[in-house]
């Protein structure tokens, strides 16, 4: 068991990358992940599972077929599952994403960013 | 389906109760919540699942058997199941956690506190 903080900012200061989600603690079967993100994402559904998204700087907005969500620093929203959204960020945004290990972050395995540790 | 980001500065200015978890959103059947606690809090353990500490305001040391963890604002730490653990703040700290749905916040369900909705 490694009793150290785990520092979000320094997880983040270690890539670049956009859209490619880092695993930096696991919580039962779920992995906490930060990403960095900037412009549009695909739109996608995870038919299987709930998606929680936590920013901590930058500002995502979320597109929803009957809407859209703004989030700033300090705000999450949990998409529901099978409900399609598109992750957009006009900036860089960082963020705290929490998922069941193996969630393709595209909602399908064949088009998904590998999952990375840090 | 609320369309709307969930602000936790907001959240956490709505109580003042210390060691009194108030979810804010359902990821699957997890509980997102928010809490602000001060002082020591008892030494208990989960046996059935991991615990999620994300600091938002102050510093909060986790004591664990073995030694302990500081954790300041954009820190997390998981305190893998079945470890004992004291959560501790000498100044009042604001606390993202997330837990499965009925999990007792002192591991016992005879001394845990309600678990309420905001």
């Amino acid at each position: 068991m490694a009793d150290a903080a785990i520092n979000l900012a320094e997880k983040l200061a270690q890539f670049d990358e956009h859209w490619a989600p880092r695993s930096v603690a696991q919580l039962n079967d779920y992995d906490i992940m930060v990403v960095k993100v900037r412009g549009e994402f695909v739109w996608h559904a995870h038919p299987d599972t709930d998606d929680f998204f936590l920013v901590l700087k930058g500002r995502l907005t979320i597109r929803l077929r009957d809407g859209e969500v703004s989030l700033g620093p300090g705000e999450l929203f949990v998409v529901p599952r099978g409900v399609e959204h598109q992750p957009v960020a006009a900036e860089e945004c960082h963020l705290l994403l929490i998922e069941p290990t193996g969630t393709p972050n595209t909602g399908e395995a064949t088009t998904a960013a590998p999952r990375r540790t840090l």
